[in-house]
């Protein structure tokens, strides 16, 4: 490869990203292509202690606003620290959460309308998009449930369960509005299905 | 009062900000109104969680666009949680510090461009400007003397002389932009006759 080649997974928390993103990497591995695993908010020392103010439920004051700048704040690190070199070197960069987030948790959810988010993060992304975005589709309450097993929640898996279901619709009508890079899955299919169908979206790339 | 009165203080470090700002509530109190002093960044537990990280030197991989995002969400917080509510409230707010600060460090001397950052501050700022802003004018190399005299630089004190010569020009330009609303005084003047010139610009205010 050339170039490398840039994977974003999007779906509301306990959809299976991470699954489906270990099973890729050995995939593409196994077949030569060196794998840049990494998530958001986090991957960079800078970006990860943003994450530690996003989803620390003390602060449960912050205004959507500064929310938002966070995240993008986490985003410009991360792709300039991580995503910008690996792709250069021509590796895939498989990255757990991207901007569609923002979209549908600040622009969707929040209120704070698509366009402006996806304008405000113009700035942090110097440029770099997914190919290929893999949207993992789960019913909020299905990722609830999922969800719930866990020890203690963040402050954003601590929204009421209407934040989480204009959540999971915002990702649905995402999709449909960029049905050519965005690949929706129904996430209650089994693991090994979804990774089939995530394969040979993969494969249609080249 | 019906309304608030919103004044920020901008101008190198060491300039005297600090020293003003306290002056200068002194003599509004005295007539009566009640001031709230806030700085930049910081002035909100988020927002200070915010300063830790920008102002820490270990973060000297950051980059210029995370960089610019984190203050804007900084100040997204502080304006949400401190500044509105507070002209709301007919108070006047002195603030160490505000966009204009974005302006010159991450638009002029990070080469970010100051319209591009007026451009993002917007979504921070929710329609609030300052109506006045002093500009303490100070020459980079007087500012570090005065600042050399701290136990320790934090990370964008650290940045090298080169950086704070644009950054004490920057200001210069920026004054001539808007003359109407950012006042500047020769900081190097006595403390007092400073003080008595930025009385003079907040008495005509009125």
């Amino acid at each position: 490869m050339s170039k490398g080649l840039f994977i974003s997974f999007e779906g509301p928390d306990g959809s299976g990203k991470t699954t489906q993103i270990k099973l890729l990497s050995e995939y593409l591995e196994a077949k030569g292509t060196e794998c840049v695993l990494t998530r958001e908010p986090g991957g960079t020392k800078v970006s990860e202690e943003i994450r530690g103010i996003l989803l620390d439920r003390a602060n449960a004051g912050m205004s959507y606003t500064a929310e938002a700048l966070l995240y993008a704040a986490a985003r410009a690190q991360l792709v300039a620290e991580v995503i910008k070199p690996a792709l250069n070197d021509g590796k895939a960069v498989l990255c757990d959460r991207f901007v569609d987030s923002s979209a549908v948790y600040q622009g969707m959810a929040r209120g704070l309308g698509v366009e402006e988010i996806y304008t405000l993060n113009e700035f942090a992304l110097d440029g770099i998009r997914p190919e290929l975005t893999i949207h993992l589709d789960l019913s909020a309450e299905e990722g609830l449930r999922r969800k719930t097993k866990q020890a203690e929640l963040d402050r954003m898996e601590s929204e009421p369960d209407s934040f989480h279901r204009l959540v999971a619709e915002g990702y649905r009508e995402l999709a449909k509005l960029e049905p050519e890079r965005i690949k929706t899955i129904d996430a209650s299919l089994p693991v090994e299905e979804i990774q089939e169908m995530i394969r040979g979206f993969v494969d249609g790339l080249k």
